[in-house]
């Protein structure tokens, strides 16, 4: 008894919030009940919403926390002291660690952060926004710097880069031969290779 | 009464079906009830019973049927009297148009079929792993015949032409600047051009 209204009384909004990305991942966010989520936590229903205002709080959470963490790493290598190349490789491969690194948020970030309410989604669209917007301006100054033909579609190819990244959670399967670095690489050799000038290119 | 009675005895399969990768696709597998299909199909529940055994009968009917168009439209491309690198831009070209033809079963076929059960998820994924393999004998007799790199990483390649193509559902939104044609040509280019070999070269 001690022990249950010890858990009653621990569990922190990070437990919550993992527990939520897991649920979700798995039954989706229309298929999972607040039973379902009190379940998982070992609470009684009504105490799950002591902690919670809501379901959709938590899908907030678990999107949001999701959209931090692409950020951080795109940012990172945003800011890297390197080649346009470089920085665009290392940005993919961050990408592809963290969605895998976080399968569970990132499986909810991809796919269940379409049923947010429009407000909320407004938040979101405008990190992802902001994070395609890095994407595209290394690009930018890949073919500013030289480094990438100047004929390259910016807008694709930032897209293809996130397409290649954000569709690995919806194939990649623990303890395949590739980790998340190497399947990163790969996908960026092939991408920058397209946009990398050539010898005979103007 | 009698248009009510018409409508129990008419809505054939095509019907329930689009019907079905309608709500999935909005309200997600797990959160679409069979209530929610008999009210979007003007029938009682226990007729919809009649018509269907399952809802996960009519899960595999969407996800099958988008395979099946994916399938179609890979192999005309795959079976085209044309130079590689011409054969898989049809085939992305082509998996974009099915894609936003059918969006709502796209997007099922793509995200809710994990929710399928094992046995019906292997014959899924069956046709997910001839696909894929047309796209990368299409990579590979491009290398074969000289017109692609030999050093191409084939199964990178052909997965980075299936994730420009799958993703798409998750950010095209009809009436935009381009079309699924114009969108299928700008990533194949890009593509392409990473994988075509070029003066200098070996």
């Amino acid at each position: 008894m001690a022990q249950a209204v010890a858990r009653v009384a621990s569990p922190r909004r990070a437990e919550m919030v993992a527990a939520a990305a897991k649920l979700f991942s798995q039954r989706g966010y229309h298929g999972t009940s607040m039973q379902h989520l009190a379940d998982a936590l070992g609470l009684q229903r009504g105490s799950l919403y002591a902690h919670i205002g809501s379901k959709e709080e938590l899908l907030f959470d678990v999107v949001n926390d999701g959209a931090d963490r692409f950020l951080e790493r795109g940012e990172r290598a945003f800011n890297a002291d390197a080649p346009a190349s470089d920085r665009l490789q290392r940005l993919l491969v961050g990408h592809i660690e963290t969605a895998i690194e976080h399968l569970d948020a990132a499986t909810v970030f991809l796919n269940e952060w379409r049923y947010l309410s429009v407000d909320l989604k407004e938040l979101i669209q405008a990190k992802r926004d902001h994070y395609e917007a890095l994407v595209r301006q290394i690009i930018d100054e890949g073919i500013a710097g030289g480094e990438f033909r100047s004929d390259a579609n910016v807008r694709f190819a930032a897209r293809l880069v996130l397409s290649a990244g954000n569709w690995t959670y919806a194939w990649y399967r623990p303890g395949g031969e590739l980790g998340p670095t190497e399947i990163g690489e790969r996908f960026a050799e092939l991408i920058i290779r397209g946009l990398t000038l050539k010898k005979g290119d103007r």
